[in-house]
């Protein structure tokens, strides 16, 4: 008998409990389903006699500690913030850990000490991080297999909505993860590499320089540009490639509509708003112009038409309403998150909807060639959502190579090499999550 | 004998010391002039029999401890962020201390040990703040004494350049104080009231949304907003004010250029940038932009003419040329101040130009009133700037005032009480260095 310990009930694990109690008696595996909220752990076992569900504090020490004790492997869906602090845990009781969060400086010094114990603490093997790592590396790989030289490599990927989920939303978009990561998106400063020049994007340029990425046989989007691709030329073994960006893709019209907010200063995390308590949605958006005709200030300010994309998405979002916001104290991100809510939850019967999309550039025998790869995922409901999909089965599925003694790394790692990619990626696809690949003419 | 210590010997502290040091014989002072290189302390004292120059370092406690116990009272025109350790050392040797910075939060907390001690430790006595401060409550306590209420405060200062220095230079600016913050300006969100309404401006808006100030006899200026005028609205007793508004003027026509440069990201101090060991200007701005030809690409990012006002300013600064910046490692922000000094230094014979402007509307009787006061000062040469002189000089009669005991306030105090305007703004007055004031019809 095989006991997985999962941290975090929310809205990202449902697909990956399900998976693992569906495979628990024939693998002879019992999950145990821990969160803050117990509640919401019971409620995603359901009724099945192969899980458990408890509450689980990681401030709580020696409650968590027990939990860990018991278990061996950890799938943790917490706050990446708290993965260090289960990850010394998971270190003192010598266990796995699997995490769909980046891998932070915190985490990767535990490298030495989680080899030394033999332990795999597997990080960044969910969606985006994840799935596009795994789908880029094999590719990569097969190009440097026939001898090719990868000199260029985008990959943007974007949480959306089904085609034919909420048909009047203007933004072609909802809340399918973290709303405050939504809002605070894209703040620092973006950096890439292109045709061999380091390039920067500060956040105020950030949503004006989009570029169109055009998905065969699903039409086209726009993708903004990640805080740091320059990283993952180290990672993805790229060092000579002379472009590489990695960023988020949007439906068309998204980015010009939220740059307004944006540049507004909408998004600002620093600071309490004063009088939050008695502001409208109207008002919100006043104190970030001089007048208080918002709507012809923004147009004329953003060089927008008072009936264009832009306004229609603002308006849709209720901005110039004179709706209360309906919180007493607030940052402006968190005012923009509150109202943003209001229209952007998903609602019973919305579908999300993934797309993700490469494009690797590439000289082989003299000649210069492209291969592009795709993946779409369609979510059944508001809580199989395709987004709970895409992050929990890559991880539930590295779970059991591991349990399988089919994973033979250790240490602090990325699902990067083909140990991982070849099986997770073949299962996923049998599982309906498949990558297209096209070579380009 | 009273004994001053001047400690920083900066470019901000040339006529502080010729005040001194030309009454230092009338009153029986004896001025000591400190530097962590004290060439730059013997330049400033020249051959004067009452003023002696000495290494002074901070960061060597014991030799701090005894020059500042050798005198009576402390000017300090160290860096703002060195002045909590010298007001502490100050606190131990129980000696005034008067400077031109804000009151930091680290010094506000030593208030009552100040008090209690009998020590002054006078803040915010230059320029801006300073004559600012000064010259604004002459106006406010007049209209209160009056019977008036202030319903609107409105007060912009700028440090620039005299108009028959330098007159090919379109911005109509150099770097007449610290040139670093000059290129950090702005950053973080500028907040005010208007007309009872709480407003915000982040970085990425302000220089677009600047104010045309109009001075008398002076021509038009643009103003943009400064990090937190909210404060004053306590500070000045405005607390029934519906406008309060503080900011920074330029000459017309840099804002709109200089927005250019923020908005790319240029001033951006958080990460180091990549191969700027090798880098031209050119190739500085191009990093910062998606093609090689830089001119055309900001021309329609930002819609300005080719020939136009901003282009012209940002190729006078050599922005477009194959010039190496010379600089091994760098933030943007570090490389652009970098590029701007070598255009932007004051050379021998420049003159730089102060200019502050104040506008006061006040309800009298049911009537509405509006007064203006204005200053403007110009610098004898790149020495003797007008900035050494509107800071330095308030600080140099403050001292006097205090060392002839006609300062009764004690603690830690900004010179916002007719105990110290009146007879300080009378003796500038008398240097040359007056405000005009005009009740607007």
């Amino acid at each position: 008998m095989k006991k997985i310990l999962v941290l975090g009930a929310g809205r990202s694990s449902s697909s990956l409990i399900s998976y693992l109690i569906k495979q628990a008696a024939h693998h002879e595996w019992h999950i145990t389903v821990g969160d803050v909220f117990k509640k919401y752990a019971e409620e995603k076992i359901g009724a099945s006699s192969h899980a458990k569900a408890i509450e689980f504090n990681i401030e709580k020490r020696d409650d968590s500690t027990l939990a860990i004790r018991h278990a061996d492997v950890i799938i943790s869906l917490l706050p990446a913030s708290l993965h260090p602090q289960v990850a010394k845990l998971c270190l003192q009781e010598k266990k796995h850990l699997l995490t769909a969060s980046y891998v932070s400086d915190e985490m990767k010094k535990l490298d030495t000490e989680t080899k030394t114990s033999g332990l795999l603490f597997l990080n960044e093997c969910g969606l985006d991080p994840g799935i596009d790592h795994m789908s880029a590396m094999q590719v990569i790989d097969k190009i440097k297999h026939i001898g090719g030289e990868v000199t260029s490599f985008e990959s943007f990927t974007g949480g959306l909505i089904a085609p034919d989920t909420d048909p009047h939303n203007p933004w072609r978009y909802k809340f399918t993860w973290n709303p405050r990561n939504v809002v605070l998106a894209g703040q620092g400063t973006a950096k890439y590499l292109h045709d061999g020049k380091f390039k920067y994007i500060p956040y105020q340029q950030l949503f004006t320089r989009t570029t169109s990425v055009s998905v065969p046989g699903f039409g086209e989007y726009e993708g903004y540009a990640n805080r740091d691709s320059l990283k993952y030329a180290e990672v993805y073994g790229l060092r000579e490639c002379k472009t590489v960006l990695r960023g988020t893709l949007r439906n068309k019209g998204y980015c010009s509509a939220w740059n307004i907010l944006a540049q507004l200063g909408c998004c600002d995390d620093s600071y309490t708003m004063d009088g939050i308590e008695t502001m409208t949605h109207k008002e919100f958006i006043a104190s970030f112009l001089n007048t208080k005709n918002s709507e012809e200030e923004i147009a004329k300010r953003f060089l927008v038409s008072m009936d264009g994309e832009e306004m229609k998405r603002l308006k849709w979002s209720g901005f110039f309403s004179d709706e209360k916001i309906g919180l007493t104290q607030a940052t402006p991100a968190q005012a923009l998150e509150h109202i943003l809510n209001k229209k952007w939850r998903l609602a019973p019967g919305d579908k999300d909807f993934i797309v993700m999309w490469h494009r690797f550039n590439y000289g082989l025998g003299g000649k210069e060639k492209e291969i592009q790869a795709w993946l779409t995922a369609t979510g059944e409901n508001e809580t199989h959502t395709a987004m709970a999909k895409t992050v929990g089965l890559p991880l539930a599925i590295a779970t059991k190579l591991l349990l399988q003694n089919k994973i033979q790394s250790r240490g602090v790692a990325t699902p990067v090499t083909s140990e991982f990619y070849d099986p997770i990626l073949k299962e996923l696809k049998e599982l309906g999550i498949g990558l297209q690949e096209k070579e380009m003419i």
